[in-house]
């Protein structure tokens, strides 16, 4: 499938990584694909991902990456999820499916950082309510981008993952996605309104990290 | 032990008559204890609740409940919970443990509930604030009635609790009590502001168990 990620951070460069290897047509959209040698926060260079990646994607702008995919993944902060969104002229793609793997995080005020999403406020929404084009899918916000790409290396792969979205048939396409990466426990928790939840829950996880001192956690939802 | 429990409904009786049941010296304090005939919000009557426990515990006024206890468990509403221990005269009862089992839910926009938590309120850090004399340790918040004293009817008891607050030793008392209603996975968070954590975590739990139909459920944290 042709894939476009908005955003070459950490998520972005491991989850096309990870979609290279598994045979999809990858570019990952990024400001300014002109800069491949700067050092991306908590990531490499651009240029040492192509290289990792064998050079079997693409390094492209925004726009093109909306334009590429079939699917899109957004995996910028979630601060300037919109904003890069906006940036990618995605009001103007059609009616794809975008993963939207964000949370809003402020480490202003120090470790660990606060997790900005509230009943009244959730990325997601925001996205949906700015491009009514999409088809917006929450997912994958819930854990560490190691763990996204490789859920066995936690416990055997025996957690949960979730996805919230106002359409059906999208959330299928990316429950089938999850499941071609390791996922075996996809939880529909509901209509885009319910991507609150797993954004909230963010508070927690980053008191999980500290509390296990490793990102390599999940939930198992125990039913 | 003597218990006093501050606030008399489904969570309040609940953990009362497991405590009775364990052999400990319980008080279950409410608004007006005269009202033993009322049918209390998705609970029994108190007069039901003290013949379930075959009369061993007593109902008292929340004052009375907080002078009784050597731990206190605050069950109220969330929304309400400082206002009941100002009732309660928490501030004169010297440096006892308190353990707060409270969310702030509010279901007056509708179902599901809207969890109030954010990274800038808490139930616990409002209580502690109010009361600097108790050991405020919050727990039990991220479950249903039912499997706060009966872990293992979910999944054998293979999922997690959760201990935040400022004082080691509090936090210790709570977790031997945790156990002995048969909880094996305790994990301390953190600090009194590591509560923000499991109360946000309730915006998640109310959409597991709308995804789910059943509040017999609880997250393992896997690692």
């Amino acid at each position: 499938m042709k894939i476009g990620i908005i955003g070459s951070g950490a998520v972005g460069q491991t989850l096309g990584a990870k979609l290279v290897e598994l045979g999809h047509d990858v570019v990952l959209g990024t400001r300014d694909p002109q800069k491949l040698d700067e050092k991306k926060n908590m990531a490499a260079s651009l240029k040492d991902w192509l290289a990792a990646v064998k050079n079997k994607a693409k390094v492209v702008t925004f726009k093109e990456a909306a334009v590429h995919g079939e699917m899109l993944i957004s995996c910028t902060h979630g601060q300037i999820s919109v904003e890069a969104l906006k940036l990618a002229e995605a009001d103007k793609v059609g009616p794809k499916v975008l993963i939207d793997t964000a949370n809003e995080l402020d480490a202003s005020q120090g470790m660990p950082p606060r997790a900005l999403a509230s009943q009244d406020r959730s990325v997601s929404e925001n996205i949906q309510k700015a491009f009514p084009n999409l088809k917006v899918v929450k997912s994958l916000n819930t854990i560490g981008a190691p763990v996204m790409v490789n859920p066995k290396a936690v416990h055997n792969g025996d957690h949960t993952i979730f996805v919230s979205g106002n359409d059906a048939e999208a959330k299928a396409k990316v429950t089938d996605l999850l499941k071609s990466f390791g996922w075996s426990d996809v939880l529909d928790l509901g209509d885009l309104s319910s991507a609150r939840g797993p954004e909230m829950y963010m508070a927690l996880w980053l008191r999980l990290w500290g509390a296990t001192k490793t990102g390599m956690i999940n939930i198992k939802v125990q039913r």
